[in-house]
């Protein structure tokens, strides 16, 4: 099928419900290298808010043939995150996934899809979270698409030094554990697929990278209180290897706001770029 | 209410169903500490067959008031695994458990419960395995109790050096990822719980520790082919803390036989004695 960005924007949003059970959420703890009885205890649990990015997970959307979609192009760019309320440990959710926009930025370059997925406790209603993820189809760009373009991403006052560095490590099977959540790309795990994909060996999820950055943001900013995190938006500018170290640099910018950035520390790459978080 | 062996032997099975899935069979393995791909990608995956210690798992048997069980004071002290075929890495899954005997220590060493778990794949009603669990009841002697005495263990042939020795590590979260297939006992995660029972900090579970000597063995005897284990059996002799190094001494007694030990190295302490296999 021809890909048209009309019909892909017309499409009925996407409901998923998933079942959350604490076990649930200790294992995504796990999956982004928690330790703290906080997060992988029954007892006095709570949710690492990044949490909210594995919630009524769609899944990968776009192999779908009808969608004329160069698939095995596309990659996932940026990830926005609001946390209306402190995630629960257990629930029952539901997700609503719209592709909102698609922006053309050219046959040479592609485009990027703008994705809206809102969780919601289906027992009370509540809006639970936002997510938004600008993925690039970068073999279905010159099209037109939609008008207008994607947010300017937050700079990072790399200027100066930052004011706080958190680090944190990975376990070689720190994907192994992860992709239980829910993200089953072989990617991630089968060194055939890696190799094919043009990588040396398997590569960490972009969104565990994003989990573990959550963590160091906790730390720095947030008094280890989950419920305090608000926001949460960074842009993926390399892949991680599990075993590696991750260095988050934090710039305080007042009134409850922050720039950050993450590091592989054992190679100097910049991993995470564009962050920017909100917290109370 | 009080202990009344009679009473206990003349219960009805306990029934457990579970549905066992893959991500079930991928979350045992890792909490065993494996990461061979055979183990824990869904593609070609196989079970461990230890894993049969945690299918359809009753859960902690002893602490119902009615039992009249010092409930605090139980130990477990044997665990034995036969292999009826190779376990099912997906399944609807039943148990029964019976307790078979309670042998007499006297009233100073308490008693032996001799539990038995037939798990059975319901939709083939093919028996997968039989486990079988001696527990101390320390609290609970000098009642007469069962004729007989639980069958003499295996002796390993410790006054000659081992065959091989297959040396394994856990992380220092292992007994967090172990406790999702189901023994969440708080003595494993909680501080103050493993303090009240007499020890620095939580400890592994024993059925953990037993995990990883047979992976040992499946690297040892079966050449890493999971269906070739048949039988395992070993007494828990000390605790392991999670973050220790495991070492499985190994002795070849012919015809698809061995004994094995498992030692911390750290501590140059035994934790699984009197372990005997068998494969194919």
């Amino acid at each position: 099928m021809p890909f048209d960005p009309e019909k892909i924007l017309a499409m009925e949003p996407i409901i998923v419900r998933q079942t959350l059970t604490k076990r649930d959420t200790i294992l995504y703890a796990l999956g982004v290298g928690a330790d703290e009885l906080a997060y992988v205890y029954e007892e006095g649990l709570s949710a690492l808010p990044t949490m909210a990015v594995v919630m009524a997970y769609p899944g990968f959307l776009w192999q779908k043939p009808e969608l004329g979609i160069d698939w095995k192009r596309v990659l996932h760019g940026e990830q926005f995150t609001e946390l209306h309320v402190p995630l629960p440990v257990k629930a029952m959710l539901r997700s609503e996934t719209k592709i909102e926009a698609i922006y053309d930025k050219g046959a040479a370059k592609g485009s990027i899809a703008h994705v809206v997925r809102r969780i919601i406790d289906e027992e009370t209603n509540t809006l639970l979270a936002t997510t938004t993820t600008n993925t690039f189809l970068r073999g279905n760009g010159g099209h037109g698409g939609s008008q207008g373009k994607p947010p300017a991403p937050h700079l990072v006052p790399d200027d100066r030094a930052p004011d706080e560095v958190i680090t944190l490590t990975t376990t070689h099977n720190q994907a192994a554990v992860y992709r239980l959540s829910g993200d089953y790309n072989p990617l991630h795990i089968d060194p055939e697929v890696a190799k094919a994909a043009g990588f040396d060996r398997p590569i960490l999820h972009g969104l565990c990278t994003y989990g573990v950055a959550g963590r160091a943001l906790l730390k720095a900013l947030c008094d280890n209180n989950p419920a305090r995190l608000r926001r949460m938006d960074a842009r993926f500018s390399s892949p991680v290897y599990p075993g590696e170290t991750i260095a988050t640099e934090i710039w305080h910018e007042g009134d409850g706001r922050a720039a950050f950035r993450s590091k592989v520390t054992e190679r100097d790459v910049i991993v995470l770029t564009h962050g920017y978080a909100e917290f109370l």
